[in-house]
C-alpha cells in the first residue's frame, strides 16, 4: 500500500495495552484519510453519550497520506475526539513536523483511549512503541516538555504532541501542542489531561512509498510552479496571517464581546507593525508557504517577549475583547497560551466575556480578586491566563468557558457567552459575514472558523465565477455547504488552508492518486462525495449525541443588537431564512436539522440511520 | 597531528574578521592544552590593565585533546577571560556536550575579542564559521536562546555556550551555559555581553585521529574498568554531588553570610531527600559517571519546579545563606540561574551578604524595596535572583558582587563581603579545612573550590599515604601546592574533576600520549612541571596586573571569629603562618607573593620576568 503506512496504533491506557490495524479497503476507498479516517473511528468507537473526560473517550492523532512527501504543505495533522468544551464531535487541526514524523515512525495514526494510572507518554520509534513514565513531567509547559523528553529520548530531532498545565488541570479549551504549534481548539488538551497522557513522542526514518513516483514528481512540480507564480504567494508567505486591518476594515473585527466591529488604534498592530517585530519566518515541514514568524517585541512594558507567531486569530484575540492594542500583549499572551498549553482563541474570549460582566457589574474585584476588568487596560490578561492554566483564583472559573462559567456566575450571564455549542466565537462577527456566520453555527464543531472559511466574504473569492455580497441571506446555504464540505476534502489530504489557493482539487486528486494508486481520488465529483458524506458522519456523531437543530444557534446579540461602528454597521445575523436556506441545501430535515434517510443512503452513510 | 585538530579560531568582533591559526610545537609540547593553552594565549594576547569589559579582553573557549574521543570523562570545556570580577586572570569550567561538538566542528579553541556593534553569535560548522545576527536573542534566557538557535540553523543537533540577560545586562558574576551546564563563575557572562556576543554555536562531523589507535583503545579499556571497580564509583553516579549532609556533619557548609558551620534541619534537605524528587541521572558526553541528575519538586509551595542539578554548590547557596532549608527554593532557583546566566554561588552569597546587612540595619525594607531579608524568610530569594539578572531594583546593586556591593552600600559593609579577590566564598568554610582554604586564599582565580579542592580535608583522602587533619597548619603549604598542580594537570586533558578519582597520573598520561603521538606525556614528572608552569603562569598573568601578597587575604571574619558551631566549633584560619609555609613550598617571595626569577626560569617562564 502507498501513500499511507497501512498501520494504527490503538493504545488502551487503563491496561497498557497496544494493538496494532491495517487499514481495510472498504476505509480507504469510503474515507480516503485524515479527517475521513478520523471520523469513522470516532463514530464507530465511541459509545453514544459516553463522558468526554472519561476512559471511553479517544483522542486520535492522525497523518494524512501525503504527510512527509514532497509534496508541499501537507504537514498537519488532526487531532480527532469528542469535545469536552462542546460535549460533540470534534476535529483540531495541528502543524509542524508531527505529522511527517509520526509516518517515518512507521503509523498513519494513533488511536488512545482508556486512562493510565499515573501520568504517561507513549513514544513510537521505527515501528515499535512503548509507555513512558511521565510524573516527571506533570506540571511542566509544553517548551520544558519537549526539551526534556528530547533528552531523555536522547534524540534531539522527536517530535510530539503534547499538553502543558491547562491540560492538565482540565482547562476546557486546553489544546495539544508540537514545537509551539497548537491543535488549540476544542479541549484536546483537557482529553488528553484526563488520561493522564502528557504526550505522543514520535520518531522514525520509514520510507512512505508512492503507487506512482513519476506522476507524483510531475504533481508536485506544478504545485510549486503554480505556487510561485500565484499573484499573493510572495505578499503571504512574508506576513502570514499578520494582517488584522483587512478584518477591522470590513468592520467585523469583534470588540468588547462582540458589541463592535472596528477596534481603535488599530494602526499600533497592523501588519506593518508586524513587519518591524518579524524575526523570520517559520514554516511546517515541507511548506513552501513558511506563513509562520518568530515575533518579538524590543521595546515597551513587554519588551523581550516573543513568539511563534501571533497568528491573526491570536493577534484579535488579546486585543478586540478587552479593547487593547498593544502588540507586545498579543505576543506575550501567545507564548503563555503555547506554553502553558491554551486555545487563544476561547483563552481571549473567555476573558473578554469577564471584562463585559465585570462593566455590567456582574462580576465585582471580589470575584476577581482585586484584578480590574476595565476596557483597555491590559494588566490583569497575562495573570488571568496564567490563572486559568492554573485552575486558581478567578481562572478556576474562566477555565470553564464562556458557556459553563455563565452557568456558574448566573445573574443572566449567559447572554453574554458567546458560542456556538459551547465554544467560543473567534475573530470574524457573523453579522458582517453571513455565510462564516452560518459556518460559524451550522459547523459539528461550533464556532470554528477554519472547517468552511467563507473566502468569498472575506477576501473577496469568486464563487462560480461571480462576486458574493458578504451581508446579503440569499444563496448562503449553497456556499456554506461548499465552504464546508470543500474544507473536508483538503482535510482528507490533509492539506494546510493557507496554501489549498495555490492548487485545486483536480491537482490535489492527482497527487493523491500517484500517493496511493487509487484512481478514484483523482476524480473530483469523488472528492467532493467524500467530503460530503464526512461532514455528514460527524453531523450523526452529534445527533445521536442529542445535537439538532436547537443547538445550531447563535447568542441574541449576534442575532438582535445591529453593528453599531465601522463597514458592517446596522446588520444582524438573519439565523431563520439562513438556516432554512441551508438545511435544504443539505438535504437535512429543516425542522430537526438532521440528515434525512435519503441523504444519509445517497453518502453511504446507512449505518448511523437509527442509531 | 592527532587528538588535537590543529585548528584555532580567532574572531575580532569589531572588525568582524575571522583568522585561522594552527598549534605550533612550542605550544603543544610545553602547555600540552587546554588550561595550559588558555592561559598561554590570555597572556599573551591581552594587555596588562585592559578594561575586562573592554575590546581588549577575550574569551577563549577551549576543547581538550582529549574531548570528543571515547576516553572517558573528557567532555569538559574552559572559558577563559580576564574576569569583571576580580580584576585578574579567569578559567570557568563547564561540561555538556559543547566541546566534543566544537572537534567534531573541526576547532581546538575558539578565541573572541572586539566587541560587535550589534548582538551577534557565532556559527561555527565543519570547519566553516560566520557571525549572525543576534538582535532578536537578546534578552531571552538560555533555554529560548538553545531553542531558536537550533531552530534558525535547522539542526537541533547543534551545541552552544551561550549568556542570559544576565550577561547581558552585565552582572559581574553572569556565566555561560551549555544545555544548562555552566561555566558559572568569574563573570565569563558579562564579558560577553560587553561584546554583544549572545553564543557561540558549533556543530560538526569531522573526525578525531588518534596517534596510536590501539594504545588508546586499550587505554579507554582500562580506565572503564578501573572506574566500574571503584568502590565509591556506583554511589557517585547515582547521588552526584547532593549529599550536602557531608559537609555540614564537618562543621564547614557555611551559614548566615560565613558565621556559622551548621545549617539547622539540613535534614530536610539530605541524599535521602534528594533521592526522592530525582527523576533521573543526566551525563556530559562521553561519561559513565552521570554525575548530573533532574530533580523535580512535587509538593509544597515549590511544586512544579525542576532543574539539572541542583549540585552541591547550589544546594548551599540558596540554603546556609539565608537559613533556609527547602529543597524546592534551591531547584528552582538552580533552574533560575540556569536560564538567567547566572552563577549560582556567588548569586547566593551576595543574597546572603544582603540577609545580613538587614539583619545589622545596614540596609533596610527602603532598600530592598519592601522585600523582607530576615533568616528563615525564602520569599526575597526567587525575586532577587530575578532582580539581579535584570538589574532592576535593589538586585542592580547586588548584580556587582560583594565587593563592589559593598563599597556601593558603605556604612563599614565592606567587613561583611565575603570574597577573595572579588570572588565569593563557595561552600566550604576555611576555618575547618585549612588546605581548602589556603588554596581558596592563594589561588590566582579567588576564591574557587574546584581548582585546588583538598579532598584530603573533605573527604578523608590520604595525602602520601597518611591521613590529614583539617585542622592542622602545619604541611599544608606543601598539600595545597599539590592540589593546585594537580588540577592544572587534570585541566590541561580537560578531565572532568569528578573522574579523576578513577584513574591516575600514568593512565592519563597513556591516554594523552596515544591520541597526541606526543611521549613526553606518558611522563608524570613532565605532567608536574606543565601543571606547575600553567598555574606559575597564571599568577604571573596576575601579577603583571598589579596583584600580589596583598591580595591573598580573607575577610577578617575568617581570620578572627572562631566557628561558634558543629564540628569545626573554635577555629579560625590561620593566614600567616599558613602563607608563609605556601610561599616557601610555591619558591614565590614571600614578601611580595610573587615567584621568584629562579623560579620563573625553572618553568620555563623567563618570558614573564619584568612584564
Amino acid at each position: 500500500m502507498s501513500g499511507y503506512q497501512n498501520r494504527i496504533l490503538r493504545v488502551n491506557l487503563t491496561d497498557r495495552t497496544f494493538r496494532e490495524e491495517s487499514l481495510s479497503e472498504e476505509l480507504i476507498h469510503g474515507y480516503i484519510g485524515g479527517r475521513g479516517f478520523g471520523a469513522k473511528w470516532l463514530y464507530d468507537d465511541l459509545k453514544a453519550k459516553c463522558d468526554p473526560l472519561g476512559e471511553d473517550n479517544e483522542v486520535i492523532f492522525i497523518a494524512g497520506p501525503l504527510a512527509g512527501t514532497t509534496a508541499q504543505s501537507f504537514a498537519r495533522w488532526k487531532a480527532i475526539f469528542k469535545s469536552p468544551l462542546t460535549g460533540g464531535y470534534f476535529m483540531s487541526s495541528g502543524g509542524g513536523y508531527f505529522a511527517p514524523e509520526l509516518k517515518y515512525a512507521g503509523f498513519d495514526a494513533v488511536i488512545i483511549r482508556g486512562k493510565a494510572d499515573r501520568p504517561v507518554y507513549v513514544s513510537i520509534n521505527d515501528g515499535k512503541y512503548e509507555l513512558r513514565d511521565a510524573s516527571y513531567l506533570w506540571g511542566l509547559g509544553c517548551d520544558d516538555t519537549h526539551i526534556l523528553i528530547r533528552e531523555e529520548l536522547r534524540d534531539p530531532k522527536v517530535r510530539m504532541a503534547c499538553i502543558g498545565p491547562a491540560g492538565e488541570n482540565g482547562v476546557k479549551y486546553a489544546g495539544i501542542f508540537s514545537d509551539r504549534r497548537a491543535a488549540g481548539r476544542g479541549g484536546g488538551g483537557a482529553v488528553m489531561g484526563a488520561k493522564n497522557l502528557k504526550a505522543v513522542a514520535v520518531r522514525g526514518r520509514k520510507q512512505i512509498d508512492l503507487a506512482d513516483q513519476a506522476a507524483f514528481s510531475a504533481a508536485v512540480k506544478e504545485q510549486v510552479s503554480r505556487c510561485r507564480a500565484a499573484p499573493r504567494f510572495k505578499s503571504f508567505s512574508q506576513t502570514g496571517t499578520q494582517t488584522p486591518e483587512f478584518t477591522n476594515l470590513l468592520g467585523i473585527f469583534p470588540t468588547r464581546n462582540f458589541r463592535g466591529g472596528v477596534l481603535p488604534n488599530l494602526e499600533k498592530m497592523d501588519g506593518s507593525v508586524f513587519n518591524e517585530i518579524r524575526v523570520r519566518n517559520t514554516s511546517c515541514h515541507n511548506c513552501m508557504v513558511h506563513c509562520g514568524s518568530i515575533s518579538k517585541i524590543n521595546q515597551g512594558k513587554y519588551k523581550g517577549s516573543w513568539s511563534e507567531g501571533p497568528e491573526y486569530e491570536t493577534i484579535w484575540a488579546f486585543s478586540g475583547p478587552m479593547l487593547c492594542s498593544d502588540i507586545g500583549l498579543t505576543v506575550a499572551a501567545d507564548r503563555m497560551c503555547d506554553n502553558l498549553g491554551l486555545d487563544s482563541i476561547s483563552t481571549g474570549v473567555t476573558i473578554g466575556f469577564a471584562y463585559e460582566l465585570y462593566e455590567k457589574g456582574l462580576i465585582t474585584r471580589e470575584d476577581t480578586e482585586g484584578l480590574e476588568l476595565t476596557y483597555g487596560n491590559d494588566a490583569p490578561v497575562l495573570t488571568l491566563i496564567r490563572q486559568i492554566a492554573l485552575c486558581e483564583g478567578f481562572g478556576a472559573v474562566l477555565a470553564q468557558g464562556t458557556r459553563e462559567a455563565a452557568r456558574h456566575i448566573g445573574k443572566g450571564s449567559e447572554q453574554y457567552a458567546i458560542h456556538v455549542k459551547g465554544l467560543e466565537l473567534p475573530a470574524y462577527d457573523p453579522r458582517g459575514a453571513k455565510a462564516h456566520g452560518l459556518n460559524y453555527i451550522t459547523l459539528n464543531l461550533g464556532a470554528d472558523h477554519c472547517a468552511g472559511y467563507a473566502g468569498q466574504e472575506i477576501f473577496g473569492a469568486p464563487f462560480k465565477g461571480k462576486a458574493v455580497d458578504r451581508f446579503a441571506v440569499e444563496g448562503k446555504g449553497e456556499i456554506t455547504k461548499w465552504n464546508q464540505d470543500d474544507k473536508a476534502i483538503w482535510n482528507l489530504g490533509i492539506m494546510c488552508n493557507f496554501a489549498t489557493g495555490y492548487i485545486d482539487l483536480e491537482l490535489y486528486g492527482r497527487l493523491l492518486a500517484a500517493a496511493t494508486g487509487r484512481q478514484e481520488f483523482a476524480d473530483t465529483n469523488y472528492l467532493w462525495l467524500v467530503g460530503e458524506r464526512v461532514f455528514n458522519l460527524e453531523r450523526m456523531f452529534n445527533v445521536r449525541e442529542g445535537f439538532g437543530r436547537k443547538d445550531d444557534v447563535f447568542p441574541e446579540r449576534i442575532l438582535k443588537e445591529s453593528m453599531p461602528d465601522g463597514h458592517s454597521a446596522g446588520h444582524v445575523f438573519e439565523a431563520e431564512p439562513l438556516l432554512k436556506d441551508y438545511y435544504r441545501v443539505r438535504g437535512w430535515d429543516p425542522k430537526t436539522g438532521i440528515p434525512t434517510a435519503d441523504k444519509l443512503r445517497a453518502l453511504g452513510l446507512d449505518f448511523t440511520m437509527g442509531a
